[in-house]
């Protein structure tokens, strides 16, 4: 016989998996959407804060916020291209339907879908996909991190000085955090650039030992800190506090090995 | 009847036939040697200029060296791994087996197996080949590009201020040519970073503008002219001069519009 308690872990157990299953089909949806205009001509539009934005971004959120109207109508989403509906849900869907959208122009299968799940403002379920290579990285509720159907791990580092980084490009940082992520660059064994959402599966699978960037919105991180923690790895801002729906201004370090993430944290702040 | 000339006409289609069609298949090889070490464990060495080299690059380029050693033993060899045989040969085919180990020892999968053919010291055939995703560009001898067995074309681009452009690292130049590439892209619409040799195949396939880089050996570059040219697209050194094996510093310039790679050009001399 159930009890009320095993009848509730049981429906949340369930509400967890539907979560999942969702959240991949979501992204399925989004690949569908974006695929056809992968090196195609289209039109590039430029936003204020001068990134491109193409009908493939627009086509993508929209397919994803049409699904979550029909099977997730209560709670809350926060897209990149479409804002915010009832974002103070206790759940709330954050969409970066193309991210890299740099890449994606100049036909480099790079750029990646990202969804996120907040219960209560944390971040519990993240996807990143990527549609025309087929990496996938899948994380919670509660559930390690997936690359490609198979449990992945970060890597342990001995020293920062062998540490291999990616960051996109060093013209992502303002100013006053370029000269701080030099320093780290500089302490750091070798860095790679571009890359955009799919250097923090590399760090979540083993590849990569850490990312340093500035600059991110939620729509950026929030899906990489259930996909890099579910994989062993730490995410933090500069400081080296856990990223935060409020406070967070947009610099993220993602490490595999905690003492790694410590080091680069001191090399920014020196 | 056949004439002497047409014989010779003939046999020249052949040979250069054959000589694509053994190029396809050394890539062929390549890739089934590398795609075994990606995304797996695997000792990473440093050489003297600091840049990774992995068992992947060594066996990709002893499995072209064999196969060139059984079909074309009086070619000669120039190896980005195992150095020079016959270099003065009037046919020599230059190897580069992984273009980007830096992405390859990442999981990235934008490195490039470079395989060209020089006749007298021009590159008269090209290969960039993707072994993870699958992109391959191939060119020449006196044959158009084509981008996955269909021909590609660069795009035209109106103007210097539209352009995107693509380089691998801004580490990667010497410091007074950094100085100027720096002058250069602050003339361009938009850099992205990464990339490798892919970079100059999206230039010929017409989904970037052109690639700015400095340091690059005879094995980074020789495989790139037959593609970006037989795209419709210009490749040369800073000065706007053809790329000469005896010649060339490293500096180079690839573009889709002879007009932008000559804008270009005049920005890095400024």
């Amino acid at each position: 016989m159930m009890t009320l308690a095993m009848k509730a872990a049981t429906e949340t157990a369930a509400m967890a998996t539907d979560d999942l299953a969702l959240a991949q089909r979501l992204a399925d949806a989004a690949g569908a959407a974006i695929r056809p205009w992968f090196r195609r001509p289209f039109l590039v539009e430029t936003k204020a804060d001068f990134s491109p934005v193409t009908a493939a971004d627009r086509e993508a959120e929209a397919v994803i916020r049409r699904l979550l109207d029909e099977y997730r109508p209560h709670d809350g989403v926060i897209g990149e291209e479409y804002g915010d509906d009832r974002p103070d849900a206790a759940r709330v869907w954050v969409l970066d339907p193309i991210d890299g959208t740099r890449a994606f122009v100049a036909g480099r299968p790079l750029f990646g879908t990202l969804i996120a799940l907040l219960e209560d403002g944390k971040p519990v379920l993240g996807i990143i996909d990527q549609c025309i290579i087929g990496d996938r990285w899948l994380a919670g509720p509660g559930q390690p991190t997936l690359f490609n159907g198979q449990r992945c791990h970060v890597r342990r580092c001995p020293q920062l000085a062998e540490a291999r980084i990616g960051t996109t490009s060093p013209h992502a940082f303002p100013e006053a955090d370029f000269a701080a992520f030099e320093r780290a660059r500089g302490a750091v064994g070798d860095t790679l650039y571009g890359g955009d959402c799919h250097n923090y599966g590399l760090v979540a699978a083993g590849h990569l030992d850490a990312v340093v960037e500035a600059g991110l919105k939620l729509h950026d991180w929030a899906a990489l800190v259930p996909i890099v923690t579910g994989a062993g790895g730490v995410m933090s801002d500069w400081q080296g506090q856990p990223l935060d729906m409020a406070r967070s201004d947009g610099r993220v370090i993602a490490a595999g090995d905690a003492a790694v993430a410590a080091a680069i944290a001191a090399a920014l702040a020196d």
